[in-house]
């Protein structure tokens, strides 16, 4: 409501600058080229230059407004890796030419006890998402990472390790660190057998993280077309979900279970995986509900979570352990212009694992639009 | 499998005596005195006189074979104090004269990594039910506390506060461990917002427990009758599920609710009152499964659990801790005689808060018939 009002009333008078980004304006139009405003940087401010950002199914998602909360023009992408062209004169942890990387938060209320717990993820008055949110400085909505420049409180931007392949280290921003997130939660590690269930954008993070971990990794998907994939990630064995006597194998042995599927699934059959005391945590979020079986629960004293991408910290965390043991997203590049037909291609789960944008493209389109005027 | 085919060769060549005891031949015959054999006591054993037996809703779901694995005649009873008869020679924690219970298991295989660690409930080759399990001893389906006596290995007795009413602490072997249990697994204390849902035999021990451990204990319940009831018990705050405005007065404020309820509910309702990392524990078993929403879970990282009686060693703390803070159960007292209404009474919720079997009564009843004979 907020945002819808503060876009009524206009930009509020501050410093901005128009920048070009790609978004869309109604949940039934495509994706195109469209100028934003960033706000000049503040004293804590750190000016991005965008050069890769991965596509995560919510961009899908919040441009068509399947979530009912999409305020336009929409643009997405929360998953952002740059080089800093400036920054405010109060800022400490960067300096102009640093890499730097900004996942699906730009700032909370920092107050709350779940903010000074490094949870601001579940902040209590909900955290500012990196697009679609209520923008404190301009009064408009936040505008994503699908544009040439970003401005962020240095408190949200990330350090990226200097030895990764840039473009794959985007994804990190949120399909790592939502499954490292509960991984760590969940103490994951050595001596502890982990199901991993789909393995799409977030479950092929999961595997990698995992087996990093030192966890036996076991993945159950639907596709025998994945079972090689699956063991070429890291997996130590991997089941066919829909063969009983597979799934039977594994019946109360799993210590965790994390369950990156967004389409109806039926929960109890991994639920019955999981040893005394298991969580089964699920990353992904299903459109209805999932009937879950009390009889699925109380007879092991089972846990059914969810977890929410993670901390700023402990996304700090989540890079340095990636750069420590060299993961990176398994990725396919693709221009901007490219977006629609990526979109399609997510729908049916035709990537692997994740695209990822080269914002040069949206510069080099612009040089091309100019070269024609 | 095992106990019908046990039963079908009869009752093993073992020292053996012959007991009265209450209880049914069929799913759809009432309960009446029939005859049952109870091994005579090896050196581990314990043999106990039966004073009171409470009436759990298992006992009515095992009699009428509602989770359809009940081997007939069936003799329920799980909620069991009495005074020791004698003992076996080896026996050292009981003497003849002590008091004594036994709650919901009488053996565990003792060698998997869940018994060593006191979760004999969780058992990997499953626990030794008080009733309806096969028992190692006789080759029949073991009987419950519906009984003049049973005979268990000191391993399983408990020992029972001197200061409690003996009838009232009947109850406690299953619905004071089943609650004390997830209470103390998740962590309830001081500093601690609480949450029961639904008021009846599990739901009033929860309060009058979480309550004793320190913990600020909101009752949730639709029944506006049963508020002044839930303050007396010891509720700080007692909110009507129905009344969305109540509800939301605790959303996301409660660090546990144990859920007791075993009818179909909206466990969403109930979800949405927890605080980030704050769990659910389910320890009513509705018969359908619970539809549980993905949104409900993730955005706050919670979890939804079941839980299942307790350890042997935990059982015998929360009877130490009823003992120390002088809790019982709300009982209505019966005779025998009356089971069938009394479980009539059950399914409507007509009792405040648990039946309580006085075992004298079946020897009364005997003592009669003797003397019409």
């Amino acid at each position: 409501m907020e945002a819808v009002k503060a876009t009524a009333e206009g930009v509020k008078a501050v410093n901005a600058k128009k920048v070009k980004a790609f978004g869309t304006e109604a949940a039934t139009a495509p994706l195109n080229q469209l100028n934003i405003q960033r706000r000049k940087p503040t004293p804590h401010d750190v000016e991005i230059e965008i050069l890769y950002c991965g596509v995560c199914h919510s961009d899908l998602h919040t441009a068509r407004n399947e979530w009912h909360s999409t305020t336009y023009p929409c643009v997405p992408g929360h998953e952002i890796v740059g080089k800093v062209v400036s920054v405010g004169n109060h800022v400490t942890k960067f300096k102009a030419g640093d890499l730097a990387a900004v996942g699906c938060m730009v700032d909370s209320c920092r107050q709350c006890d779940y903010c000074k717990e490094g949870l601001e993820q579940y902040c209590e008055e909900g955290n500012t998402g990196t697009y679609n949110s209520p923008d404190k400085h301009l009064g408009t909505q936040t505008y994503g990472g699908y544009s040439e420049s970003i401005v962020v409180d240095e408190a949200f931007v990330l350090r990226v390790p200097e030895n990764l392949d840039l473009a794959a280290t985007a994804p990190l921003l949120c399909a790592g660190i939502t499954t490292y997130s509960p991984l760590k939660h969940w103490n994951v590690g050595p001596g502890k057998k982990v199901g991993v269930v789909g393995i799409g954008g977030l479950g092929h993070m999961a595997v990698k993280l995992a087996k990093a971990m030192g966890a036996e990794v076991i993945v159950f998907t639907t596709s025998p077309s994945k079972v090689e994939d699956a063991k070429r990630l890291g997996a130590d064995d991997v089941v066919l979900s829909k063969d009983e006597e597979q799934m039977n194998r594994y019946a109360g042995k799993l210590h965790f279970v994390l369950d990156a599927v967004s389409a109806q699934h039926d929960i109890n059959a991994y639920l019955n995986l999981l040893r005394v005391d298991g969580s089964l945590a699920l990353v992904g979020a299903p459109e209805h509900p999932l009937p879950v079986a009390a009889f699925s629960l109380i007879p092991y004293r089972r846990s059914f979570a969810g977890s929410m991408i993670g901390g700023i910290a402990e996304t700090q965390e989540m890079l340095d352990f990636c750069g420590k043991h060299n993961i990176v997203s398994d990725i396919e590049m693709i221009n901007i212009q490219q977006i629609n037909e990526a979109y399609e291609r997510l729908l049916k789960g035709d990537v692997k694992y994740r695209f990822v944008i080269d914002m040069a493209s949206l510069k080099n389109k612009h040089a091309e639009q100019a070269k024609n005027n």
